[in-house]
């Protein structure tokens, strides 16, 4: 048993992607998945087949997992916890800031070495120079195994020892991702229904997109200085547009919840007199909770 | 009186940069507001103050409106529809589709010519080539007019006969603007609330706003060909991310209206059947109506 062996639990697509940058990456490379059948194709380009997620943890000194979510990792690893004692798992699935720490502190108490891994970017990335992966959790662990690590590809970034703060990243870039995602599946389904084709809108849709990058830095300048100028458009009077949106989106007869609680927070922000203010000041007006959140 | 007099009624941000962007290009322009005083510089630098709306629409040939929404267009112009008789009205209002078609056929029914005016871009923009402004309604007007409202600068475009279609085309990016801005917000906020600085989220959020215009691309190109491979990430994994982001949010207090309303647009999703889909399928499940939505 080495450190050049990694055993790689979880084979949807993106423990696949995993499993084949360490096995390309001339790592000794174990894999197990629920559905077998899924490690095939690794395995006929040299992966070993573990039968059984035990087996596949003793073969290898760190333990690479990526399920679909915690509850998954709970079922799978929780069982094998004696045999995990002593070697290192590093977490890939997707998490919550405190869903990462209870299962850091699940691993502590079971003498194994605990990293918590946040993937940023999408599976064909994994490997290559695309790839973009946070780290956090005891230093230590990560200096210990980041060579191997590096095998993923891209960027890789440890960002402290909060087993949390990976995933903590990775909330604050998925509510930019699903959010913005939407705003394109809004657009172009707003689009289809008033007879306007993708082709046609895309080259103004991207005076949108072009803006966000210079948009989240200014955006970030201003919550960290706590100050929000109304200059060049205040909330009150983008609020107007987002008012005749969701009556156009309800016209159309379109799902309008989305709209609607936008709509809400940014009369949220003009009642509580910010309506003058840049629309950064939404930062601190979507942090409040409201009645129907503590639900 | 000639074409090259033209009355911009409403001086917030918006008509004050159009009022400035007539006046620095030679065009004789004669200013109204409701209030006054936010003439005051406009005249110091050439434009001539009209007393009343009356007054201002008689000086022009070309009246040009840019009011908070369509209620403020009513208010200020139903009452002038007389002295608009035989003139050309631009609506430069941020006004829904089907509010522009009403107003289009008001203007018809007093003999007025009517162009509605969609700008995508923010004041600042205006006069320089920046600019972004699509003008819908009656081509022949357009083209009376166009050479005077090139004066606005950038790019402008003439998008079709329908005078809701400038505002079919806001809509659309509108949409896509409030809800990437509503994931900037967010984004910020979540990371704040996590102690991270947006100084340090930047280069990560980077990597969402990075894929952004590629995405609505092939987004748009999936649309029209109504096909939705799963490949990269499907509805299902991406879903899990989604789940875990509504419960931190709501761990730390947040108000998760926006993200209950983005998560029950997924689940819907899965629960036709499209959960392997790839993500653009959404654009199909947000254009249907739910219970809640047609209240
Ligand atoms: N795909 C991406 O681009 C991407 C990017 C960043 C992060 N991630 C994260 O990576 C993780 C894995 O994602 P993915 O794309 O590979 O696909 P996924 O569909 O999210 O997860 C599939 C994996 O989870 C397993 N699984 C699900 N429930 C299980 C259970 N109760 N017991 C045992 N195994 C279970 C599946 O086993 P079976 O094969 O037996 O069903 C399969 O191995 C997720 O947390 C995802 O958010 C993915
Ligand atoms: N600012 C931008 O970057 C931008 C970009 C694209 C489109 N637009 C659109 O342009 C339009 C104007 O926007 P804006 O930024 O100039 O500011 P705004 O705050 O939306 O509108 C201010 C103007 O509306 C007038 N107004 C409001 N209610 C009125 C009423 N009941 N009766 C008479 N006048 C009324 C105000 O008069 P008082 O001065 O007397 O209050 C002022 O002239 C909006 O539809 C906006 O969506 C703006």
């Amino acid at each position: 048993m080495s450190v050049h062996t990694v055993a790689v639990v979880g084979l949807g697509p993106m423990g696949r992607a995993l499993a084949s940058a360490f096995s390309e990456g001339g790592i000794r490379t174990t894999v197990w998945n629920r559905t077998q059948a899924r490690a095939d194709a690794l395995v006929e380009r040299g992966a070993v087949r573990a039968e059984t997620v035990l087996d596949a943890v003793r073969a290898a000194e760190l333990v690479v997992v990526c399920l679909r979510d915690d509850q998954a990792v709970a079922a799978v690893l929780e069982p094998a916890a004696d045999a995990l004692r002593g070697r290192t798992l590093v977490n890939f699935t997707s998490t919550a800031p405190h869903q990462s720490r209870t299962r850091g502190e699940w691993a502590a108490r079971h003498g194994i070495g605990y990293l918590d891994g946040a993937i940023l970017t999408p599976t064909p990335t994994i490997g290559g120079p695309g790839a973009l992966i946070l780290y956090s959790g005891p230093e230590p662990v990560y200096q210990a195994h980041r060579a191997v690590l590096a095998t993923l590809g891209g960027r890789a970034e440890y960002v402290g020892e909060d087993v949390g703060r990976a995933a903590g990243y990775d909330a604050a870039v998925l509510s930019l991702f699903w959010l913005s995602i939407l705003g394109v599946v809004h657009s172009l389904a707003m689009a289809r229904a008033e007879g306007i084709s993708g082709a046609d809108l895309a080259p103004f849709a991207a005076s949108i997109t072009g803006l966000l990058p210079e948009m989240l830095d200014r955006f970030a300048r201003q919550v960290e200085a706590d100050d929000y100028p109304g200059g060049i458009s205040t909330i009150a009077s983008a609020s107007a547009g987002l008012a005749h949106l969701t009556e156009s989106a309800r016209r159309l007869g379109f799902d309008t919840a989305i709209f609607r609680a936008s709509l809400d927070i940014v009369e949220r922000a003009v009642d509580s007199g910010f309506g003058a203010d840049g629309l950064a000041r939404l930062t601190d007006i979507v942090a409040r909770p409201t009645a129907e959140s503590v639900r």
